[in-house]
């Protein structure tokens, strides 16, 4: 249960549309794993969704396919939306196992299952990806923000050895109520559209590059000094990182 | 002129309290410099209120107490409000000379003069310091966003090694709509504070420590590996920039 | 032999029990290698659980199996526990060629075999981690302080994230005489407790992460940083050195 | 109040020598300023002493001689023990100016002032210094753990390159309950001390060396990689850091 | 003597202007230190002109102002134009009490004292510059190349974050037959200008910044992943260098 | 269609070789395009040989052998020559699949197609590399050289440790319009050959070495502070960016 | 052919046993390919054993197996021992395969085979390796050692953990001329070695460890700030180069 | 006392020109405080010139002058020489103070006093410096050598970047039996040297440089690289530890 549908609970009470006791049950169902549940390994939030916006987010990293099979299964049970990141091939045959319907994307190394339509934010987030490499990243963020209920407008391949490629897409930019900037190398991007938008600039540095590029150390520690203001910056390859404050500007009412 | 003055002209000229001649008199005088005054060492850019919602700020560090005086008086000229970050005694008396007025704030380390109110945020600011030693960074995030028009709530000395501190001010953390977490040493703060509120969360490293902080890397780098989602970062001891991204949230429509 | 076995010794001598001609003979067996066994290649300990109240553990990384089996045979026939850390499958398999009762943990990566038990520590250890992926290091800990005659409490998914996981545990941890915190990421946990405990807090870093997590290395400056007093670190992802240090204080008289 | 005098009111009650009514008044008095005092620029715990064992230190790095001076009055205020870490003469006279019995101490750069007998410890701490150079970081310790209630032992210039120099002191070592090993450049006492006794050790890595010594990070690293068990390691000179987690071991019942 | 005398003297003597004799006599002059001048803490290079295509630059860090006005003395009485990078007024005040006419421009930190005109460039060399903070690296550069024959024209203030000062010189930049960008912060500046002109671009690095920018570093690393091609780095604030190659390319033929 | 093409083209119609109308159709098909071609994943450029003297590279880290193989159908249809660096014999399988004459150099990881000639620089480029480890670098320099139009020399394994080597080829390198120095572990060779010519040198470290090498790093430092005047740096590894700027130099009018 | 039998080659012209044709002959044949013969990718050094006491050592990283047998064939051709490092099992089958006598040592990593006996040193050089998992470090060095003519005194396991292991081969050390010392980890072994000893000590740090040991940079910059003196250090498990030291200062007569 | 002095002693009782007992009573007055001397902050040792061939150095970095003036005393009151390094003028206020022929060497930072000689070396010290701003860690070693018994050559700005510098003095470095080589920026000059000599080179980075030299590290990480064998390195700056390597390596049998 999101905050949308609490609402629409007590909406329907109010309208007379649902009963209280029909509420109330509902409701108890809901808070029986109150507040989180214990499966040893880990302990699932079942309340995230009511108190952060979004259902709790499974990280993959360092959690085994038979774990985060058993972690998505007690989620969806609990009636929330599905989301894995970092996600392998592997575990999604396990979580397929059991959610038949969770569906793998290979690019943005996702799962992903939803069960209700997420609240819908403002406006629309701007993905800006400075080369064809950067676009893992960018669809991680661009999936993440799917889920949590955005409007995601991709612009891609616009990196600023090719200002011309960049300001084509200006209108978009300007256009959006929050941009994510996603670059690698000398991370430049985010200081060129951080000068030409008044928005908040959300930046995420990717581990792509070579040599000095230090597995994408060169492009956080560029963005981190970005000379250009309103700009903040998430951990290197961080799309998730990046959709979920993005998100969260474009929920605030 | 910035985005309100410009408003409120249109509208005079609509509302028939002003004529078209001198609306264009003064559009013209203010679009004279336009887009930018070149003073050699410096160009200043005068339509930036116009193009990202407030005046060029001039940073401090690297410029001469005669260059600070010369950029803001054209600033100030120009019908702009002065903004002056990482500055100095020295500077502030160089400004003085020029502009009688300019305040400066020695825990900011800021000089400012406002001539015109600026457009006014839609929510409250929060501002939360681990410790005691972290004020000078987020004094100068509240001096900046109050400039910027923002209303400010500070909650300081906050830090997670005594919850019961940090658990006391958890209303007002939720009362904002964009909190600043400003932390040194182990940066843990925005990690706790991202947990506990579902608005977007700015984190500001600071120098404050010793020994293997190494001047604000390691808040820095706990920061970016925050566990908690919707937090994003900006560079180490910068108040100003993670005022300017909260403000351009807070402006949102 | 341990000290718990040769003060054992020395009373049944006291009592009467055992003839001084049979606790000679059994010290002479056991001094017969003293203080080392030179294999070439190393140098087996076999007085250290004497010296340091623990027989000597075999660190796996960078010695092939046949060296992990021919040391552990050598140290179980001086009549000690074995314990070897950082172990495989592989190590294990040439280990059991020859100590057919050797165990191997996958999850904690040891493999270990109890000849006699180990000298009992006052209290409770308990183990906090901050998420799924920290447990193998949480679980080498562990293996670690049951050798060494600990008895272990295991809070594992308790991340500063989620505060309300950390406080339902409150109780178990201020019970606890001495408490191994595990974390990864921005390695926060560590501060969170050392604020809520006064028993001493050793935190390890684990190498969970990815970007500027570095391996570790942002959890280790973090936990190095922490503004709780009372927390002292060890070396990213050793869970053994936790529990050594652990031990040593549990067995304090 | 700490938690000696606690124990020792109520067993006044118990014994009859203190009525109630007297012991209400007195408790009351200390928790009127229940569970800090708000300065505005601090937070002062004054319950820490009860949570934690010893009162809320100052550490001076960051603060104004006058923010140091009005917390530490409060502390005092407040029937605390004072002790202020990085301190400096400014301080010490802006401290003197409200509580004129406190002592400044040069070489460890501490101020004190102390109203009431710490809990006493079990045994004793030692703390083994490489070289002279040390001896600051040294100092800090020695007075915090006198503080703390703790009697300390103190093993100067036992360096690892003059090997006698250690091996004369070994039975000092080995009589600690607790042993701090202080050292610069390579760091390697911690490691020798490490392999010579079975106590807790703490390692305090110093700033002291040139060129690839790098502040410290040298001594740092090489603690973190012991070859010896039972050891942990505090950031770059934290003598205070060290002794907090001493004296919590000398504590132990 | 450089190599435009060198071939000035060897016209004169087939033109008829000058005897063999005088032309024998001033080359014996010139090559009387061959290959350089032995001083015991430095050797002068008197030959450098003619290898390298201008005199030996004296760098002046880690000289003390006597050695500098030595070798600044010796230089010039060889007949060479004399260069001191990295100098400040206490050098300048030694070296005009024996070279009376050596001018020092304080902004650049350099000495110079021109005898003979140097070989003049193909082209201008421009030099762009982020921000005013940039400047001393930029004039370091500018005199440099000055001193070593080329035209300069500067473009100051022209940073990423507003692309519309740059955009206005891009007609100066094409212009030039080789740019040098000067950036600090998070050096973005060359890859923008590297896409928009197909002339070689020496970047340099400047140590402007706070925080992360580590000195300089962030630029530096930044500079090294351009995604430009054509773009070639030296070090951090090494105005000199930059010049020194810059020249080398303007004067191939 | 690049600059060579252009001109040739312009002439043919000024020597009445070509008609107008023919010359009209040939630009016309060539800027269909224009200025880029955005395949959704890659926005190709087709003017980057007016721009910028050369068509396009594709950088292959990071793309999918997919994705290269339709960029370079792209370039290779509108008339380009086609260059893949850091490419793989998979990548060079999707490649001729479409362009099946595309060349595959399996030492420098490079796949090319060469339809016209490019513009042929003035001089030679020599490539100078220290040990036969450095030569994929080296050869990707070569290729990215050749296929640029100019001539090169190769002097390869003149590592300074034998300096007879080098000085063997002293001829060769002084009879060089640029020189590219290719050098892993202490980097030094620039520095030594920097002293040799007066032509400029471009630098490129290679991640040739072990341990304190890390990974080029070193290499690169140490070549960023070369004492030697007239040196500047790519990244490491980077035999295409060293190309491509000594290219631009050596087609300078 | 080497120093040795150069001069031996010398004597037996001065002795009458070799008639001045005959050695006019040998040496010829020697200097036929001075002073290196080219590969195309490598120049074959033939004279180093006369310049500097034993042959060109061939590197294996980042040659290939046919590079690896060319260059060998060449060295043994010439009358060369032959000395690989870094080697693998498949570089081994290409050099048997023109060089059948070749030996591969797979625990050094070196391919060797013996010509004839090199010139040998004065006295023996001892290597002491703190840990099992040093011993390919150590045997790297020991192959070189033996190759290069000294006598080699092995002393493994007696890291400083375990102090009696070292003390009782303290005689051994005392003896040797030399001392190389191997350790990873905390890298503290050279310091207490370098106490005990007043001969030269080569420090070798080894990459074994893990976490915070970085590869073996921790020991690497222990061993630099040893607080021993008498210590100096080569690069993380260079094996060759402490053996190259180590016999230059063995063979100095 | 150091060991020439015992073996002249000895050998004046064998002659017959020293009476057993006195011979006895200088020794005992030697070993009266045998083995070190305790002063609370120090302990010194006195029999040090005999364990390991010179006395005692005091290493001024993090000693009072009156510390050292303490321990200057001692020394040089048990029949030692004195040699102070890291030294200071107000150091040697102190020193005077009770040692009124103690020497201040400003450029090396060094104070001594020669009692006795020292053993002397069986060759010559060549310290090779690559400019003129690396004297002081030249000189440093220089005069540590001298201290210890050893002639010095002195070859000083021969860096590389000129090797017709470093060439001219190429007999007096093969002269000599070791050859310590001081260099920063990019220290380049050790491989080349290494290259050319067969006897043991010591190599010292220097701290010489800015920006990417990052005090020195860029040198010693280049050092530690060199491509030629033979060469070991000590820390950043450390004169005194290069000059005890040699010194040990010349007074070799």
């Amino acid at each position: 249960m999101n905050r949308l549908e609490l609402r629409g609970l007590l909406d329907a009470v109010c309208a007379g549309t649902l009963t209280p006791e029909a509420a109330h049950g509902r409701l108890l169902q809901f808070l029986r794993h109150a507040p989180y549940e214990d499966l040893g390994f880990a302990k699932v939030d079942h309340h995230r969704s009511i108190r952060q916006g979004f259902p709790e987010v499974i990280f993959g990293i360092g959690k085994t396919p038979a774990q985060i099979a058993s972690i998505a299964e007690r989620i969806v049970n609990a009636g929330q939306n599905l989301l894995v990141t970092r996600s392998t091939e592997e575990a999604h045959t396990a979580v397929v196992a059991v959610l038949p319907d969770a569906v793998f994307n290979p690019v943005a190394g996702t799962i992903s299952l939803r069960r209700s339509p997420p609240p819908v934010g403002k406006g629309t987030v701007a993905i800006a990806a400075a080369g064809t490499a950067d676009l893992p990243v960018a669809e991680e963020a661009a999936v993440c923000l799917d889920m949590m209920g955005n409007t995601v407008d991709r612009l891609y391949d616009v990196g600023v050895a090719g200002l011309h490629r960049l300001l084509a897409v200006h209108d978009r930019l300007t256009a959006a109520r929050v941009v994510i900037v996603v670059a690698g190398m000398e991370g430049a991007l985010p200081s060129v559209i951080g000068g030409l938008v008044d928005t908040p600039v959300i930046a995420v540095p990717t581990s792509i590059g070579y040599g000095a590029s230090f597995g994408g150390l060169t492009a956080l520690l560029a963005m981190l000094n970005s000379c250009a203001s309103g700009v903040s910056v998430v951990n290197i390859d961080n799309g998730f990182g990046a959709a979920a404050i993005a998100s969260s500007i474009n929920h605030l009412p």
